[in-house]
């Protein structure tokens, strides 16, 4: 490709378009699904399995971070989605909604990024779009990805399963994600060695799913609003409250650190790769001992449990024995993190 | 709803961003499939199907026009893409990347048309997304759609079936989406009655797979690049050459006019609700008669045929019997149509 930087005319149908697309996206996301002549393509998809749909945009800033860019993040976001829902994420679609002006040697990190997160999950990039809009739009690059994947057949994971006694895991420290995007807009003009913890987390939930099985009642991922943000959903949508154990909480120090300068809560910073779950209270620890014999799963925690009373409410009993409610997120703590 | 702009709040995972999920996009798009709590929602797929997918993003400016507006345009868009592979479209997913200052109103008139659309074509919208970015990106809103569909098992539609001697087909007038989008912008200080022909085209790929069967060769819906580009892509994918007979491509007054005046070639310029068929000789006639008595495709014709001289190129035979090689886009003849 002899352009270094993506002007309007490879957004146009034509030539330059065919070029931008045969040279950054389909060398490096080529596979047998993806035909990026044809207008949709078929899934080979086997039956006896229920096919789950999600889709996910991104918008993140800085595009590039310690521990990913927005490539990897797009796949991680929507993979972990299908993952938290039971399933085997199978597919993955792809739009790229691209400033004019973009590198085209930061757009291809990105590509390549995405193209060994996909490779990494298990998924096939099996469609995909490109728009190019004018200078000062789109902030760079937005991604959204759309995926399929295969749950079996029976399994019946959601909050509606969730009972007074269950208890609450996560899978390892939580804020990691946000602070890493964070530093690394420089903006705060503070420095560290913080790596968003953006993964695939099909490990942890096929782990969840074969040890706790039935007693698994719910998975979700942390993304924004954070760990708060999926217990107050499963509050508002339950009706039972949820009460956290600040000290059992895992955070790292750093994210600590920098919360408490910027005045930040970790609880509502978004994690990419890790995994709230809600188990019955008697596989709960042997749970998360089979979450803590695998490498994303080391840190992983019992952080609370759901209760019947206080009714839909979020309460963190603190270090010192106190108990205070955990306010729904109204202004923006973080934005463009995802 | 109480605001009655986008604020970046919306965007955060909290409070502020259920009320937008719930009031606005919800309440219009509703169905037993859509769980908007949900990570990733189960497809009811039938066997003995292919599953196709596609995906497509949309950008216009403005964000209403004439015969549609965005939200009209992001399930046609990616319904076509389906029925054109020869697939019956079930499930859309929707991701919405919303400006920050963005009128509820107007983000509503959108969605509602949206739903309206999905409603037409019978198709379920089964996931979505919204993202909020700051004031000055994303003009207004951008959307992009997937979309699931069921193919019948053993149809071979596809650019490889094309052969020397076939015909193409258009099922009604070309350019009228691109230059209602052009008059909406008022930029030119031209008005007019055209509006966009942005519709779904399933009558039309129905109707061509029933009466031309395995004749059918190839649909493409001629969107960004328009109906030159198309052919483009059928020299470039099979190396005959496509032979186009200038005074018989529907063309409506308005059309013409416009572009004389502007500069532009309407066989360049978008549709949002015609199909380009390929199909082989001896069902050209039946097949456009069968198209011609339905409403959406009374003006359809036979523009010309696939060749096997000149090699790989599109040819424009004129009204006064002169030929002229139509050249590949190149600069950006109207960005941001769809």
């Amino acid at each position: 490709m002899e352009d270094t930087h993506v002007s309007l005319a490879h957004g146009n149908g034509g030539r330059f378009m065919r070029e931008l697309i045969t040279e950054v996206f389909k060398r490096h996301l080529a596979n047998p699904t993806l035909d990026t002549d044809a207008d949709a393509v078929a899934l080979a998809l086997a039956p006896g399995f229920d096919i789950m749909f999600t889709t996910d945009s991104f918008t993140v800033q800085p595009l590039e971070f310690p521990g990913g860019n927005i490539g990897s993040l797009a796949v991680h976001g929507t993979v972990n989605d299908l993952a938290v829902s039971g399933a085997t994420p199978s597919y993955l679609s792809l739009n790229a909604i691209i400033e004019e002006g973009l590198e085209i040697a930061t757009l291809e990190r990105i590509v390549i990024s995405l193209a060994d997160a996909a490779r990494d999950a298990g998924v096939v990039i099996a469609a995909g779009d490109t728009k190019v809009v004018r200078r000062g739009e789109a902030a760079g690059l937005y991604l959204a990805t759309a995926g399929v994947g295969l749950r079996q057949s029976g399994c019946l994971l959601g909050m509606k399963r969730i009972q007074a006694g269950d208890h609450v895991l996560v899978s390892g420290p939580v804020g990691d994600h946000g602070t890493a995007v964070l530093l690394a807009r420089e903006e705060f003009g503070l420095r560290g060695d913080l790596a968003s913890d953006s993964a695939c987390v099909l490990p942890i939930t096929s782990c969840l799913l074969q040890h706790a099985g039935a007693d698994l009642h719910f998975m979700r991922d942390p993304t924004r609003g954070g760990v708060a943000t999926v217990c107050h959903e499963i509050a508002h949508a339950t009706g039972f409250g949820v009460r956290l154990a600040e000290p059992s909480i895992p955070i790292r120090e750093p994210v600590r650190s920098v919360c408490e300068m910027l005045g930040y809560d970790p609880l509502f910073l978004a994690c990419e790769g890790r995994v709230v779950a809600v188990v019955a209270e008697h596989v709960a620890a042997s749970a998360l001992a089979a979450m803590r014999a695998l490498p994303l799963g080391k840190d992983a925690a019992d952080i609370g449990s759901i209760v019947a009373a206080p009714h839909a409410r979020v309460t963190l009993r603190t270090a010192i024995g106190g108990e205070r409610v955990l306010e729904e997120l109204e202004d923006d703590p973080l934005p463009r993190i995802c």
